[in-house]
């Protein structure tokens, strides 16, 4: 090895996704409830294919060229306009357009508000469970997850989160906690969506901290409700009623609910001078996100045809989790496994018993792989690691018979464990 | 302002490339020599559309999924075999596939590689002049570049280097040089091409030190040449020839030659404990680059395209620059303004007299400004800021009259500051 990579070790890293990844490979028979991916027949191939021939005969090269770093500005608009719709803002008193930006898909929105706002050895609380790629990105960044103080019913204990931060306070190293880090909606991996009371409380405390901590939240999944969309309205919203100082990064992604495959992520946020150094940093990263995969979305948008799609996916990933749900009910119903069914996403949480541990190197998880099923530990959703007994079911990508032959391997895995 | 920002500060930095994007819309009246675009006429947007349609018709539509983080297989297949074939090496001992990824353009792979290798406080060493983004890139992270020694033929003066790193070693910091950063041929902003020899001394001098500082080689403009394809071999040919310990990693761009907005690029590493780490923070910052570009670059190269439209822009992109240099030539003949013809690329690199300064605040860059012509200042170009009396001009973007124009508007101004 050449001695400079003698210094990688301290910044090298298991990665989660890495080992999941090589596993699936190594085992082309597992069937895979880990994966957070969409389901491949949903993705809408012959329509984004008639978007290109569209651009195509427009004779419009510039969609060729580089757009601007922040994003196309039609886009841009789109959903900036969509977000102020959804949050109930009247069009005239919307969002402001020039805290709007297009990203790599939500990931990269992510990674610049924490790059930009955080230094090696800050302090970014996290809910339990949270997103695990969410805690893989802080670890590389050098920057310390620590879970909040949660509810029974999966709402952060604002209470005790002001008291959290008192002793931070107390300890004079306050400063070193940037932000609080919420998954909102159909969260990846409890399904969860927090309500607009927990929100409120949430910003009210930080609120109290005088603009010392910001709040990053992550809508990925609140586009991907089955029946109605969730009351709560966005964090950014709750703030401009409040008037706090609490500054709000707010993302979501436009190609999960659509085609991963295309990239394209969106990020609001309240402080300018914040984004202005996102845009530097992401400046230096791409120079801008790719320019034709824009175009392609603002079509996407012009032609209504995100929201047919969406009304389209809503009921297939509705009945893939009934489906799922069902085969578990079926074959676990006189054991003491429990879960929720959630009201949108890609993702069943599910508890075994206390005695029954989870992780990667589990006897369950051994069990799971010699049936030929994959799930993600939930350990890997804790800042801490310490919860043991959870598992995170995705019915993204499997569906019909696939779906259930994965569930019934999962209940074989559980029985033998229970026996 | 929100108390946490008080510490973004130090993080903030003013951006030449806004500086300039900001000029160009603010005046939309002026003539750009700066901007280091391809030319919009000729972007392969109707050869994109049918490749887009055939995706469509081929029913697959896992383009439209994640796809592998370090990229598409096939794609990276045969960009690798390019690379060998390029780099004559015989198809059976090639490079090694697993050591190759795609990323979100050149720009994002060298980001990756610095960012994965440096911290803050750390140095590279750039050529003077170099490329300005880079020279951003590295402000961003903390990084400080340092200027290489160099000839008067362009290249770096190795022995130089070598009495140089002596110096860090003497001081005990030479640990903290990481890297040399090469853009090797026909160079952003000087159209230098970096020859066998001078590359091949630069390798010898890294390999004395014995795998402790790497080579960064930026091949973005390789198959941008006019006639023929530049002699050298690239650091990774050459480093391998020699058997030498230094880490080398390679990056190319398929965009720029090709449409910039598609953002796919290469890279190439020899090391895999560095090119790991590399993938581990890009899963963080993206989860892989967009599929759907990569699909379309798959069948970019199969289909021959590529190479059909290059050779179609390669004569394009040469008259394009004896056109700005013959319009030069005619309006600045009895000035002591110089320049270079390159061999390919898509820049002028333009000597002013000593006596006349070109920074953006200069008397001169005024000139043009009311001339109504815009360029890339030289100091931008250079680590110590030092060389004030260099211009970037670009035939990139203009083309036939207006780029006749823009050069009479600069030589305009070149005679109004010589009078």
């Amino acid at each position: 090895m050449s001695l400079i990579f003698s210094q990688l070790g301290a910044r090298q890293q298991e990665s989660d996704i890495a080992r999941l990844m090589t596993m699936a490979l190594e085992r082309p028979d597992l069937l895979s409830l880990a994966a957070g991916f969409t389901d491949n027949d949903s993705l809408p191939l012959k329509e984004v294919s008639e978007i290109a021939v569209q651009l195509g005969k427009s004779g419009d090269k510039t969609v060729l060229q580089y757009g601007p770093n922040h994003g196309r500005s039609d886009l841009r608009t789109k959903l900036t306009q969509r977000l102020s719709e959804q949050d109930d803002l009247p069009p005239k008193s919307g969002y402001d357009l020039r805290k709007a930006f297009i990203s790599n898909g939500s990931q990269q929105a992510l990674y610049l508000a924490v790059q930009t706002l955080c230094d090696a050895g800050d302090v970014v609380l996290v809910e339990q469970p949270t997103y695990f790629v969410f805690l893989e990105m802080l670890r590389g960044l050098g920057i310390n997850a620590v879970s909040l103080p949660m509810q029974e019913n999966g709402e952060v204990d604002a209470a005790k989160l002001d008291r959290m931060l008192e002793v931070y306070e107390t300890a004079g190293t306050l400063d070193r906690v940037k932000a609080v880090y919420l998954v909102s909606y159909y969260a990846n991996p409890s399904g969860h969506s927090v309500s607009t009371q927990a929100k409120s409380e949430v910003l009210e405390i930080l609120g109290k901290r005088g603009g010392r901590i910001a709040l990053f939240e992550d809508a990925a999944y609140r586009e991907l409700y089955y029946a109605e969309p969730h009351e709560a309205r966005s964090a950014l919203r709750l703030g401009l009623d409040a008037d706090l100082d609490v500054p709000i990064f707010y993302t979501t992604t436009l190609t999960k609910p659509f085609a991963s495959g295309l990239k394209v992520g969106y990020g609001y946020c309240t402080h300018s001078e914040w984004l202005g150094h996102m845009l530097a940093i992401k400046g230096q990263q791409d120079f801008g996100t790719a320019h034709y995969a824009q175009a392609i979305f603002n079509k996407v948008f012009e032609s209504g045809l995100f929201d047919r799609h969406l009304d389209r996916i809503r009921s297939f990933y509705y009945e893939k989790m009934d489906t799922l749900d069902g085969a578990l009910r079926g074959g676990l119903s006189d054991l003491p496994w429990s879960w929720e069914r959630p009201s949108g996403g890609l993702y069943l949480w599910v508890t075994a018993p206390e005695s029954v541990e989870t992780g990667f190197d589990s006897r369950f998880y051994a069990h799971c792989l010699k049936q030929g099923v994959m799930y993600v530990p939930g350990d890997l959703c804790h800042a801490d690691r310490k919860v043991k007994n959870r598992i995170r079911l995705s019915f993204g990508v499997l569906a019909g018979e696939a779906l259930k032959e994965a569930a019934a391997r999962f209940c074989r895995a559980a029985r033998a464990v229970s026996a």
